[in-house]
């Protein structure tokens, strides 16, 4: 590590409270996007923290929640965008939490309050960073751009139009995405690149009213039964979706992507237990198949289901109404508008017009070429921070906004940051661990002064 | 109409408002099973208005909520058994009653309750009946026994056990039921029998808590799809129950009962745009097939559905559990034992091992002869009383304790009673028209007078 490297980690190591108190002033301000609970302040705070650090900045319409946008002057011609989320995810419930969610309280060397890892932490750990980089170097050693959005934990439905109506504004080279954690054993992960999502809502409606199951129960039509039928249509028993033409445009993993799978540590035995699962579908028992087929196979999953009589004991219902959740997992290069159509195709033609098909939230997938000279920063300097190599997922199963970010903006797309597997996120006791605080930080600065000065 | 019976009618008329009284009494002590809330206290007011009208009675226990035995005796041999309750439903939601539900309350020609006209205004109706015919007559003409349950409102799960083992003392020569309704014309019914019912509950665990979606979409087992392809293996989308052996008992209905049924009204129009249905199913439209369908046909019906997340909007879990409610309405000679064996064999032979069924509540199936003489007696009364013949339904589709009173004690069972169809039994507002009332009891007197006479 070279001199000023060692300043910056310094610096860092000097300021830990200064930026705990900046945390705790950010986690203050309550900012639920599920509940537009103290949006447009929390909107209006991070701006006048970005401006503190000598970022210009603005709040900006997004058609939903506002954007924070920054922008600051670097010595380089290069860019470094910085994607985060100014919301988080409700409280709820308040019973659980040992202290007051919206005000940061330090027990032992963690630091709780709601959102203070996903994602106030982050935007903190973001600051942080350039504030060492800038003080040890005189300026900044590249651009940099900040687009710190507020409907993340409700799905960023208006992202997507943001970034494509935004594109030049937000022109980068690269982007630090809004999250990094560590692993069970402490260590650092690079993901390369998430699944896409598209989230449903299927149902089904027979009557105006329900009936006694006793008068209707041979002649009338039964939602439940309805909406039973049109699920059983969907999946078979072997996990294959069975809607025509849904795998059409599912690209497999690369022989790169198959190989770094391949390294990741296999904790298919520590999922089985802390679930208390009887088994993995299909068989699978860990190892190379199950790893691949968890992140790279498109998923069918019913999340709920609501209908008629829920309570205890008997009431001899039949449902004029059904409902179900079903979220499709979506790898690329699949789209959501593509799943919804061919949905809606299979339920008519398998004779069920009558179920309702409703896109309650979308995102494609997107992954980033794991060769990118970008990626090799992230990765090199992951080493350099934790002292051992980080692990690399080529794809994780979850999603997010990031396929603009990737195929709008054109940007290699890296993760850093501070969370680690305790940290609680959307959880009650929300949490950060200050030595995992501290190493995010010095991942992130390390990051900016190599992408700066290559 | 003979002159005793002229008599029996004009002490009717005279007494109703004494009678009222009595109903407003017994209303104002609550008892509710479900809730477990007056029950013992109810039992003892029933007990005593038995007393007050000369009759043995005491409190007898069933193994659930206890039983009131009463009996007295009459000029003739033979003995008429009335089958009636004293507990009652819920009256939530409290919100919907325009006057206190244990509260009777009258607003122009009806008095308002829970549980005035099911069925409290029944039990009443037997001693305003027995009153009448004993004080014109100066004894009865028959001896007569009561017994009256306090679970029928859930399902009655004691009653078979209680009458197996009190065969000797009930044993009578025929019973009148506890409910009796005109229909939407005003006509008198006559019941001559109810299908048969078995309550389950199916639900699946498949872990220990609920996954994130993103997590364990591909490769963790999910509950609410187990629960899904089950179900969907119960029953095809033609309403063929496709367990083995399910249809193995079924008896079908006799020429006299299709000549019975045929002679019924046809409501098919009414219920359909009542429920604003879009059709029946099996493209049934009415007539003499869907009337038989509708009560000589074996259901399955699912009467609730709940699993994972079931608000609004997204929420991307993947269920640990998932339960159905499913109720099977059976006919002659089915039994709710024989079907619950049959369902585990299935889902055993299904791969569904992990689908727990619950017997929840269950009856069998019962019918009476309708050329039995009692029959004829209350059919015959009926028209007397209302000015025209009753209608005469040789099965209905709803279920009730029937079975062991018609096949272990074996008696002739009928239907006389206050309801009409605006009752409002088991909702808000339940109430009983006092014209019908009168009816209800005068053909209550009818019945008794003719079968002690004859």
């Amino acid at each position: 590590m070279n001199n000023e490297l060692q300043q910056i980690e310094a610096h860092i190591e000097q300021n830990r409270d200064r930026w705990v108190a900046e945390l705790a002033r950010l986690c203050a301000q309550p900012s639920v996007s599920a509940q537009n609970f103290g949006i447009q302040e929390c909107a209006e705070l991070v701006k006048t923290m970005l401006e503190e650090q000598g970022f210009a900045a603005e709040v900006m319409p997004s058609g939903g929640h506002p954007v924070v946008y920054g922008e600051g002057n670097g010595r380089s011609a290069k860019t470094l965008l910085f994607y985060l989320h100014y919301d988080v995810q409700p409280p709820e419930p308040l019973e659980l939490w040992e202290s007051p969610p919206f005000e940061l309280t330090q027990r032992g060397n963690k630091v709780y309050a709601r959102g203070v890892s996903d994602d106030k932490g982050h935007i903190i750990a973001r600051l942080a960073a350039l504030a060492a980089v800038r003080e040890v170097l005189g300026e900044l050693p590249c651009n940099v751009k900040f687009i710190i959005e507020g409907e993340e934990e409700v799905g960023s439905p208006n992202m997507p139009g943001f970034v494509e109506q935004h594109q030049e504004k937000l022109a980068a080279d690269a982007c630090i995405w809004e999250f990094g954690s560590v692993d069970f054993d402490g260590r650092p992960t690079q993901s390369l690149g998430m699944r896409g999502i598209c989230f449903t809502e299927l149902s089904v409606k027979t009557a105006v009213r329900d009936a006694h199951s006793g008068l209707g129960g041979s002649i009338f039509p039964n939602a439940a039964w309805r909406l039973t039928w049109a699920l059983s249509t969907l999946k078979d028993q072997n996990e294959r979706i069975l809607i025509p033409g849904f795998y059409d445009n599912v690209v497999g993993p690369s022989e790169r992507d198959l190989a770094l799978l391949d390294a990741t540590p296999d904790d298919s035995a520590e999922l089985k237990a802390s679930f208390q699962l009887d088994g993995y579908l299909r068989g699978l028992e860990g190892g190379l198949e199950w790893k691949k087929t968890a992140v790279f196979e498109p998923t069918c999953t019913i999340c709920g289901l609501t209908s008629g009589y829920q309570g205890a004991g008997v009431k001899t219902v039949l449902p004029a109404e059904a409902r179900a959740k079903v979220d499709f997992r979506l790898v690329p290069d699949q789209s959501p508008a593509e799943v919804v159509a061919k949905l809606r195709a299979h339920l008519d033609a398998q004779g069920f017009s009558d179920v309702e098909v409703k896109l309650l939230g979308g995102g494609r997938p997107a992954k980033v070429d794991p060769d990118d000279p970008f990626v090799q920063i992230a990765v090199e300097t992951a080493t350099a921070v934790y002292g051992e190599d980080p692990v690399v997922e080529p794809l994780i199963g979850g999603s997010g906004p990031n396929y603009p970010f990737i195929h709008v903006l054109g940007l290699p797309l890296v993760s850093a940051g501070i969370g680690y597997p305790g940290s609680q996120v959307h959880a009650p006791n929300e949490n950060v661990d200050l030595d995992y605080f501290v190493k995010g930080i010095k991942h992130t600065a390390h990051i900016i002064y190599r992408f700066g000065n290559e």
